[in-house]
This record gives C-alpha cells, sequence and structure tokens, in this order.
C-alpha cells in the first residue's frame, strides 16, 4: 500500500511513522524545511512537493491531510491539485470546520475528486499506535480511502459516518466534550487537593482500576498531577480553544445547552489572568496527550 | 478466608456473590426479608442478624456495611457492636459522607474497634467481578481488614488513602466528577443528535476505541443511547444527587468553584420539569452502570 501524506507536525510525523512501521510506503511532504529534515532524519520518505508525493502513486491516489486547521488546508489542497485526476481521494485528517470540510468537498466533487473528513483522535500515542477516526464523506470514496485508514486507525477505532462534514462535526463534538471532562477531572481534583493529607496520586490510581470513571484521559491527568515540578514551575494559561468555541456556537444555533462546555471556555479565557491549579492541571494534561506547549512562569 | 456482610442491596449481593465465588466465606444479613430470601435463593450464607453474622467469625472479626448512607449505617453499627471486641474492623463501603465516617471511627475508637471509611466504585460490573476502593482510617486497621478488601477489589484497585474520611472524601469528589463527565457527555450528544443522519452509535464506537476520551462510563453510555426504545418511553428525571451536593458544598467552603458540578447539579433540579434528550441520557446511563430506576414517562 501506499499514500501521500502532507504535514509533518506533531501528528502527521507520527502517524507517518506507524505507516512506515506497518509497511506502507508514505511520501511525505512539510512547508517547512524543519519537519522535512526531521523526517529525513529518521529514515522517512520525503518529496519536495505534495505534487511530487502524489505523483509516486498508482491511481487511485490517496492523499492525506494532516495540517493546521484553516488556510493551511485550502493551500495543502490547491498544491495538490495539479497531480489530481478524477477518482483519487483527499482525507483531511485535520481539525478543520466542519462547514468547511463541506464546502471543500463540493469544490472538489466538481473535478471528480473525492475529499473525506476524517476526525482524528488519540494524541501522539494514538497517532503513533493507531487513532480512532470518524470519517464524513461519499461513501464510494471512502471505500477507496479505506484501507490506508485502516492503517492508520486502532483496531475498531475507523467508522465511517455519512455524508460529507459529518467525520470533523463529530471531532469538534469530541473536543468539546473533551474540553468539559478534562475541566470536571481538574476541578474535581483541586478539591481533593484541599484536603489534609490526601494522597492524590493513590486516589487517581484506585480510580483508574476498574471505577466508572477510569478513562484514556485520566491516564493523562495522572500525569500531569504526578509531575509536581512541572506544576510548580508553569503558569496557569490554558492553550487552544478553537474546537470548543465552534461547538459551543453551533450547539447555541441549534438550542442545545452545552453548559459543562461553557463553563471549560470561560476557564481557558480566565486561566491567562488567575492562578489556579485546575487550570494547570488541564494545561499540563493537554501537554501530556497531545504535546501542547505550556507556558512557564 | 471470612467476613460478614450487612447489606444486601444491589451492591451488597453482588458483592456477596463474588466473595463466595472467590472462596471468602461471607456471612450475609439484610434488613429486609425479600433480600435474605432472595441472597438464600442463590446460595449465600445469610445470617438471621449481624451479631449472629458476626459471632460466626473468628477474631480478629471483619465486618462489611454495605447500606445506604445516614441512619441505616448508625443502626448496622448498633446492631453489630454486641458481638465485636477489641480489634475488630467494621468497614463502611457506602456512599456515607466523610463527616459522618469521621464522627464514627472516633466514637468506636473509644471501644478499641476499628472502622474505616471506603469509597467503592465500579457500578453493578465492579460489584460483581471486583471494585476500585479508596479506604480511610487507622493503617493498623486497613492491615487486618486488607486481605477481605483485596478480593472484594479488582487488581489493582484498593488504595489505602490515609486519615479516616479520606475514602468518603474520595469517593464524594468522584461522584461529583462522574456526574460532571456525564452532563459533558450527554450534552455532546445531544449536540451530534441535532445534526441529521449523524449515526450516533457508529460515533461512539469509534471514541471508545483509544479516542483521548474513552472511558468506563462511556460504555454504559453507548449503552444508554443505544436503547432507543427505553429512551423514548421514559421521563427525563435523574435521581439521585445527595453526594454531588455535598461535594459542591465543601467546595464552597474551600474557595473552589466546581462549575462543572454546579451545571450538572442544576441539570438534575430542572431534569423533572424539562423534557430533554441529555437528561434522558444520564437517567438511563445511571441505570446502565448501577441499576438506578428511571421513570416512565
Amino acid at each position: 500500500m501506499e499514500t501521500a501524506l502532507i504535514g509533518l507536525g506533531r501528528m502527521g510525523i507520527r502517524i507517518a511513522q506507524n505507516l512506515t512501521r506497518r509497511d506502507v510506503k508514505a511520501y511525505c511532504y512539510d512547508i517547512d524545511e524543519r519537519a522535512m529534515a526531521k523526517a529525513r532524519n529518521i529514515g522517512l520518505r520525503v518529496a519536495k512537493t505534495p505534487h511530487i508525493a502524489l505523483s509516486r502513486l498508482r491511481q487511485p491516489r490517496i492523499g492525506l491531510l494532516i495540517v493546521p486547521a484553516g488556510r493551511a488546508v485550502d493551500d495543502a489542497i490547491s498544491a495538490s491539485l495539479p497531480r489530481l485526476n478524477p477518482g483519487d481521494v483527499l482525507v483531511d485528517c485535520g481539525n478543520s470546520f466542519y462547514r468547511d470540510s463541506i464546502r471543500r468537498a463540493r469544490e472538489l466533487k466538481r473535478k471528480g475528486i473525492g475529499y473525506l473528513d476524517a476526525g482524528t483522535s488519540g494524541g501522539l500515542e494514538g497517532a503513533m499506535n493507531g487513532v480512532s477516526m470518524t470519517v464524513g464523506g461519499e461513501r464510494k470514496y471512502f471505500g477507496i480511502a479505506e484501507p490506508i485508514l485502516e492503517e492508520v486507525s486502532c483496531e475498531c477505532g475507523l467508522r465511517y459516518v455519512g455524508k460529507s462534514g459529518n467525520g470533523h462535526f463529530a471531532k469538534m463534538v469530541h473536543n468539546a466534550i473533551e474540553y468539559a471532562v478534562m475541566q470536571a477531572y481538574a476541578e474535581g481534583i483541586e478539591l481533593l487537593a484541599k484536603e489534609e493529607d490526601m494522597p492524590i496520586g493513590a486516589v487517581l490510581e484506585s480510580w483508574q482500576n476498574r471505577s466508572i470513571m477510569s478513562s484514556n484521559l485520566l491516564k493523562y491527568v495522572q500525569r500531569a498531577v504526578a509531575n509536581k515540578k512541572r506544576l510548580e514551575g508553569m503558569s496557569s494559561h490554558i492553550g487552544g480553544g478553537e474546537t470548543g468555541q465552534w461547538a459551543y456556537e453551533e450547539a447555541a444555533m441549534r438550542d442545545v445547552a452545552f453548559d459543562t462546555l461553557r463553563v471549560a471556555l470561560r476557564a481557558r479565557e480566565l486561566s491567562g489572568a488567575e492562578e489556579r491549579l485546575a487550570y494547570k492541571i488541564i494545561a499540563a494534561t493537554r501537554q501530556e496527550f497531545g504535546g501542547h506547549e505550556i507556558k512557564r512562569k
């Protein structure tokens, strides 16, 4: 199997490594020369342009876009177009706004090119070992890309979820829930920490073993809480928040009171100005699962 | 090994079954004659009074209390006292308020009797196969009860968490986080449901396989969402809420803004009066993991 992979950021480079390990030929490209050098150093196949990466493939060609939401996606599509023929498929594995994905799919459909929106979750460990994916778009294009997406995904993690946009809509909601769940963990742990002589690490260990709330996220929260030195040295600022904001607006338009998300978004706003253990736990947890930067005090 | 087990409700009877299967002799008692008959029918060892159950044991005797919070715990202690000698240990495995547990431990200490507060989680499946437990109280009494508690717990699920009250304090926070996390899932899924042709079951399946938010709780949410007939026929009323209310008050006293919990508690208040998918998902999820009753429309 073979694919072109555009975007060698934290997620992209790990997905490329995972594919390579699974004997999928992944021709990789990134607009940033340092990312390209890094990829070359760890033995990935790199191509000087998206164009070249795609031209290595037999038809139908499948290109994976793993770039930041917004302009970068449109740019990656434009750079790929000269090498795409009817029947080829691009898969946006990033965190694009679902309405943008619907538009892009519509534009490419005119040229007979498939466009899938793949909501991708699992953080850095998932990228390396198999992510979970909700994929929207025309079913025939999903059928073409499916064998490659199976290689990117963990066992049972790949799901076709219907019409164009659905994959990224689901990811938007996924991230929104994730914000709210992190907020809940962080607020609760802050309360635990206010009780004298409460061994938080031991409590979280017990919870992580078969309690109702054991979860993948809690594993990263545990690591965030265990690293006391980092918590002490860091500012309370929580980064990110764009997908959550989209979800909140979409919920408001549809009369859904997404109040736990509102709390989490408000916390992110306040986090820069107010020092609070809960905020630090969230920022450190984001670093644990996604490699997101934290600010020093 | 042997123990006396007082309280054969949904959790108690399953813990008794689990212990029996693991060759622990559990002498069981419940104040309700129907619960006793049910226990007898499935082959458990029953005793006509807590007194008799305890008198079967060699010293130091270990009694597990698995009864509803409040008066029932004090009653169970009073009924056990005539058979307890210095060095014996009672373990409250229920959802008692931690300040009550501290008081009870202090009172029993005067008689030389140990009292441990064990925050127990895992729902009905956990009770049957091993729960997670955070145990507070004097360490010497934990040492005495530990072998029995290991049998009640899943592998790595048992943790000693320090002074008297800490076990139930941790459980109070556990439940509070659980309320908020359920609320987050439910609100998010309500948003998903507002998008046309969104196959919610497939999305949750993908999330449950290695996404950042895969969790034990999500498994029960999946079952709640899958049972469409139940969702249609049920009222939006969400039961329970006591532990969450305690946690909210304790947080307020300690200047912790537990806002995700506030949202979840408010939802429980409103749930009786307002029909909403999110509320139904929460009520059905509680039934799935804990066997809590739902109301019909």
